[in-house]
Formats: structure tokens, C-alpha cells, sequence
């Protein structure tokens, strides 16, 4: 981790535990740098970065300033770590439900831009939220053996990229995320315990390394009597 | 506009026209610095911009590659410029249906942190992809009239935020964005020709101006027939 980085990371923590409210003015950068026992432009580094993150906005010639939290029952849609965390809060357990080595169907070779040829983990998952009582998603996950090389039905009931960072020492990058809603399928109303037809909010995400390569192409299917989902858009987005 | 973010911008451009494929590796910060006629720092700047806003990743040793693009036909989540964009593609029009102006509803109080007897500008239209032919969304927006004035009819079917930017000289900034499925209610399914009870994706934004004040909360609900978003995260994203 950068200096840059951990500064970020130390003022977010005061942030998620509200030591900073929302509205809260920061430091000048001169006080900051001074605090930090750094340089001015590093602060300028970690602030942008929570600008980025959509943690604090930055009024030019006033300052910056702590955005308001999200709604706390929402899970967060762009955090791999945010959405862990969120989860840990609604104490979630997950069920395994199926894994199969398999070619890709051609939709999730494209998506992941692999060869025909190329061995996939096919992993069926149920998160629940509290202990089983409530489904919250039905996850389907395409992982390529290549870089996954496998993944024990112990780490499927608790956290898979955990398990990809941790054990694999895989560095998991950025992803790419698309959602839509539809009706839901027999398969997959069984599964969630509701009614075929029934609303879904359908999330896919292809996740790629830190030096990325596409390693992992999953489904979410949301239980929509149970699925808020938020997002923060910084400034800076075009 | 500060350089970084004209650098940035530019190098946005050349990766919009595909002049910068997937996959392609940007130019060493040197010789960017070079062609730039700045420093590296001005550079690095500029690529963290691009990378925490999800074009580009940046591999700790190798250098700066261009991330793949959004399938062609979704709409980006967290952006209004791209939006628009994106609704520009589709030559998407708008259909005023109605504007009024009240006391906010508690819900909607609460999101833009205003009092009781401030007054609010309501306004629905709904969205078509192309001439009126297939409906897109139905939008519900509550303005503050203490910020926004006033909105006319002819800004109600072409753009509001230009209308916002250009006329009230209103600068936006950051959104909070919620998302969930749901069924469709009968008022929203005659005005999105849909079924009642029809899967419906409703999108929350509450809008603030640069300087943080909110002044916008939009319920978006989408044809689930029609709608397909997408996001970029970034590996910054928590």
C-alpha cells in the first residue's frame, strides 16, 4: 500500500465510524500534510482518491467535506470488500448448492475471452441472510481453472475470494457490473423459495485480476423482496 | 478545468474513438510527460482519474491498459453525461406528463434534508427509445425550487440538467444511486404501456450540486423489456 493509500484508508475509517459525520469539514491540506508528517500533494492524492470513492466531496476554495452514508440496509454494488462487509452486518450464510468442471457456454466465453477449449468451475451458491431463514441471492459463478485452480466446498460456504486472495494469493482487480431486472425462472424461484414470474434483479460481473485478466464471470439473482442495492457516483464521472 | 483533468479527458477521447483499443498499453509516464508538455506527476494524476472512473487499469510495474468497453447497448448507472450519451445513441425523446408544485412527501424530505414547507418543483415525464415507439422509463423528480427555480415544458422534453447548467448555471456534482426490483403498480404500468405486476428495475438518484447541497431526488422505473445498465468498479472501490 501506498502512503497515499493508507492516509485514505485512515481517514475512512474515522468516516465509517463516524468519528467524521456527514457534512464534516476536513483538515486544510496544510494541517493534514502537517498531521500526517507528509507533503501536501500526497494529501491531495488520498483525498482524490476519496473523492473517487464517493467518501468526501471537494468544493474548490472551501474544502472537503464527508458525504452522507448510504441507507444502512443497502449492499454496496460496486465493493467486492464493501459488499463482505455488508453482508458480515446482515450475518449471511451461504449454501452450497452445486460445483461441475465444464467447457464455458459461449455467452460466459466471451464475457471472460476465453477458448473453447478452456476448463471452467461452475459454482451454484445460496446466500442467505440471518441463518437460512431468508434468501437473499442465488449466485452462479464461472471461474477459470486456468487461474482458480480449485475451490473447497468449505470456502464455497464462506467466502470464495477470500479464499482466491488468501490461499491462491490471486489479486483480485476491477470488474465490470450489469443489471437488469426480469421475471424469474422455475430454476432459480426454487432455489430462492419464491413464485415463478415473480421479480428479479439480475446482477452479472466479470472480475479481473489486478493485472487484468478476467478470471470470473457470475450471475447474481436477487431475491427482490430483500435486495437494496446503492451506489455513489463521484463528479469526476463522465 | 485543471490540466490532469484535460489530459485525462483527452486520452478519454482517443479510447471513446477506439484509437486506444482494449488491451492497449498507454505510453510510459515519461513519454506522456513528453507529449504532454507537463510533469510526471501531472501524468499520474491524470491516469488515476481515468482509473478510478473505471477506463483504464494501471498494472504496479508495467504500465497503464485500456479496460474493455461496455456492451453497446446499456445505459451507465453513474453517470449523467454518459446517459445522456447513451440516450443520444438510442435517440432517445421525452414526453412531458406533469409538473406541479408541492410540500414534499416525508420520504422525499428525508433524501433532500429539507424542511416541511419548503416548496418542491414534481415533475414526471416518461422516456422513449426512438420516435414514441417503445417506452424506456418513467422518471419522478423533485427539485427544490429554492435552487431550481423553475423548469419549462421544452426543457422537460429535451434535457433538464442542460437546461440545469446552461440556463440556471446550476453546477452538478456527485449522486447517490439505490437500486431494487419490484412489481409494477398500475399508474406506472398504463404510462410504460407494461403489465401490472410486471418485473419492474426502479433506480433512486438524489443529486447534489459541487458545492453538496442536494437539489434533485429522481425515481427512475424502468421497462424491464428495455433496460440494461452497466458500471465500471474500480480496484479503489471498497
Amino acid at each position: 500500500m501506498l502512503l497515499y493509500e493508507s492516509i485514505a484508508e485512515n481517514i475512512l475509517e474515522m468516516i465509517n465510524n463516524e468519528k467524521l459525520p456527514h457534512g464534516y469539514q476536513l483538515e486544510t491540506l496544510e494541517e493534514l500534510a502537517e498531521h500526517y508528517q507528509t507533503s501536501k500533494n500526497t494529501i491531495v492524492r488520498a483525498l482524490e482518491n476519496l473523492e473517487a470513492r464517493g467518501f468526501i466531496y471537494q468544493v474548490r476554495g472551501s474544502g472537503s467535506f464527508v458525504r452522507r452514508k448510504k441507507r444502512n440496509y443497502h449492499l454496496n454494488l460496486l465493493s467486492n470488500q464493501g459488499y463482505r462487509n455488508s453482508l458480515r452486518k446482515f450475518s449471511s450464510t451461504s449454501k452450497f448448492v452445486k460445483k461441475e468442471i465444464m467447457m464455458a457456454p459461449e455467452y460466459v466465453r466471451r464475457e471472460l475471452d476465453v477458448e473453447s477449449d478452456e476448463k471452467i468451475i461452475y459454482i451454484e451458491r445460496i446466500r442467505y441472510i440471518g441463518n437460512q431463514s431468508r434468501t437473499l441471492s442465488l449466485e452462479k459463478s464461472y471461474y477459470r481453472q486456468k487461474i482458480i485452480k480449485d475451490i473447497p466446498v468449505e470456502a464455497i460456504e464462506s467466502s470464495i475470494f477470500a479464499y482466491i486472495q488468501d490461499e491462491l494469493g490471486v489479486e483480485i482487480g476491477f470488474s465490470d457490473v450489469y443489471l437488469k431486472a426480469d421475471k424469474l425462472s422455475k430454476y432459480d424461484a426454487n432455489l430462492l423459495e419464491l413464485d415463478v414470474g415473480d421479480p428479479v434483479l439480475i446482477v452479472e460481473e466479470v472480475y479481473h485480476t489486478k493485472t487484468g485478466e478476467p478470471f470470473d464471470y457470475t450471475e447474481l439473482v436477487y431475491n427482490y423482496q430483500e435486495s437494496f442495492l446503492y451506489a455513489q457516483s463521484s463528479t469526476y464521472q463522465d
